[in-house]
């Protein structure tokens, strides 16, 4: 179901992906997207905010669809799974109702969210958060990649126009029900013995720059009572955030750092460094970047902040019984992750995630994987869920 | 002096310097180089390795040249100073002897090396250590830049052939004494209260590699329990390497620090840290080194590793009696900092330094600074030791 995507944007060194938006791969991808939808004679648009929409039948007032897909752009170095298989998923689902000869009583549309994982500009879920309001457009067109260049710069080279950005209401309403199918991301279905679960709610995550500033000097020179270097401070931050972490029973990360200027042989000017942080309480999570800003004598700025995102219950409950296949309901499970779900979930829209065990639990990362098996079974459950709701 | 020079490879953002080798930065300053050296009639030549000459008289077999000069590019983020203080002295110095009416008895030389600073490919005085045979030229041409260009791939593109480069004996022979004129990089000239002084030894230093790797992973759904983080040995490290070197007397530095895959929201696969150390006992600087590598958990490479450099003591103190200008001889100070000359003066060529006066002692920084009173200090100084050396 990937084989087709598996050579787009994989690092030959590493085989992990790097499919940045609106990069050459992730462009590839979306021409991908495109081709599989007029392979199925689906109504191909693209929203004013970079979103692709492939329908089968017309939504309109009054007459919202159904709508399931995911996303196709990965964190640098990331896995085959982590999105592309929500949106060839919903390919495939939509094929088996066609072999099952469903006539679907609403629209069905696939969709493909841009930018999810944020891996250029540094904000996660734009593509979702413009289509509901959540991100500002200046604020977006404003986002600087590695390069230099400003989401503005890049989508005007690739030939959108940065000035329609923004909420789309009349996108957005024909979005009756939103389901995500997305390969899971810890190991709570190995537990459960289970190839397919459902999300109960999306922790609430943060993502918080810390810059360290000092003096930028020569390493043989300057003796160690004349440095000011930000690299300590920096040093004990990433020490203080694994620890409170465990204190709080929180997760905190740092996994992404910029030193200023980064020569070996000089102390630097400056640390910047990204500290991610989630848990299932909002409280522990703000205790935690609290004490940590507090300790660090780093300029703080919160790049990011979701609260916690609870599906909408009945919904919920609903697709676990489907997606049971008739037997015992699917497994109800929280994650930790941030998905374009949960985005559409807290701008009103019912939305709901299916997840497909992942047998390492690895994700944002070459290792992540999940068994033919369970992809499989992931299609079906998603197609029943599909019919459920088109009923 | 240095003003023809301030736009070039400028950062408008911090005022820094970004010169790397082969960089159009740097081909600008070699072109200015050459046009110096065709102002004043010089008789210009690369050598096999980039290393640029500028001739006033003829050196032959049995007829060596003194010769003065430094490099031209710089450490990213770096000062005016840091090289091209010491091209532009030799060309102004140059011009001091002219306006005197002295006429050298022997030839004399301006050189600039190429990639002192090594901010490019990682290894400094890659021209003047391929120059003498201390670089093998097979390893010198494999090196990478951030790009993944080698510098094989760079020399072709800039025209060079790379399969002339190596020990040049005859460029080498031309060398009969070489002298660099540097800004200070600390505040030994300040304490001292004069603006010129002259270099005794060069500390030995080297740079390693500490690779840490462990698994990268989602930071949202990978509980800290089951996480194999890199980044935590290397904060520890980083703490452990300030700590030692106090301990020890030395300095430690980690300057240069890369990321994989660098995703905010991701736990990192690996961690890559370059420590530089450096101090006035090769003893203490391998015991730090070996303290470091035995508890970081890291594969740790030794990227290069430079001697103590005691320069010749008669060539040293009687450029410290000339350039003391008749009076009390220039203060005589070791630098922790490596150089084309110490390169040159472990080949065998006999080799000294002439230090200027660095207010704040800040270099490898846009802070980097000289007065220019001190500044012209250091060209009638060098001039004096050019005349003498020329008798």
């Amino acid at each position: 179901m990937l084989e087709p995507l598996a050579p787009i944007g994989r690092d030959p060194d590493t085989d992990g992906y790097v499919r940045d938006a609106w990069s050459p791969a992730e462009m590839e991808l979306r021409e991908w997207f495109a081709g599989e939808a007029a392979r199925r004679g689906l109504d191909l648009r693209e929203d004013r905010n970079g979103n692709l929409w492939a329908w089968q039948g017309e939504p309109g007032p009054g007459r919202p669809g159904v709508v399931t897909g995911s996303h196709l752009d990965s964190v640098r170095q990331g896995g085959a799974y982590d999105g592309p298989l929500g949106v060839a998923s919903a390919f495939a689902a939509l094929d088996l109702l066609r072999a099952r000869g469903v006539t679907p009583a609403r629209p069905l549309g696939v969709v493909c969210f841009t930018d999810e994982e944020g891996a250029r500009f540094g904000v996660p879920c734009v593509g979702s958060r413009l289509l509901t309001g959540a991100l500002d457009p200046a604020r977006a067109l404003a986002l600087k990649d590695d390069d230099g260049d400003t989401l503005a710069d890049v989508l005007t080279k690739a030939g959108r126009d940065p000035g329609r950005l923004g909420r789309d209401d009349e996108t957005l309403s024909a979005v009756g029900t939103f389901v995500e199918l997305h390969v899971e991301q810890g190991r709570g279905l190995v537990h459960e013995g289970r190839p397919v679960g459902v999300a109960s709610a999306i922790w609430p995550h943060g993502r918080w720059r810390f810059d360290f500033r000092g003096q930028a000097n020569h390493a043989g020179t300057t003796r160690l009572a004349d440095r000011d270097d930000p690299m300590l401070p920096f040093a004990r931050m990433v020490l203080a955030a694994r620890e409170a972490a465990a204190r709080l029973g929180v997760v905190a990360t740092v996994g992404k750092v910029r030193v200023s200027p980064g020569n070996a042989n000089a102390v630097p000017g400056q640390v910047s460094a990204w500290l991610d942080a989630r848990g299932a309480g909002e409280r522990d999570v703000r205790a935690l970047v609290r004490e940590l800003a507090e300790g660090a004598g780093a300029a703080v700025a919160e790049e990011s902040w979701t609260p916690v995102v609870s599906f909408d219950e009945a919904l919920r409950d609903r697709l676990a019984r489907v997606a049971g296949g008739g037997g015992t309901p699917a497994p109800v499970l929280p994650t930790g992750a941030g998905h374009d779900a949960g985005i559409l979930a807290t701008a009103g829209v019912p939305s709901a995630m299916l997840f497909v065990r992942n047998p390492t639990g690895v994700s944002h990362s070459p290792d992540e994987h999940a068994e033919q098996a369970d992809c499989e079974a992931g299609v079906v459950a998603l197609a029943d869920v599909l019919e459920d709701l088109c009923r």
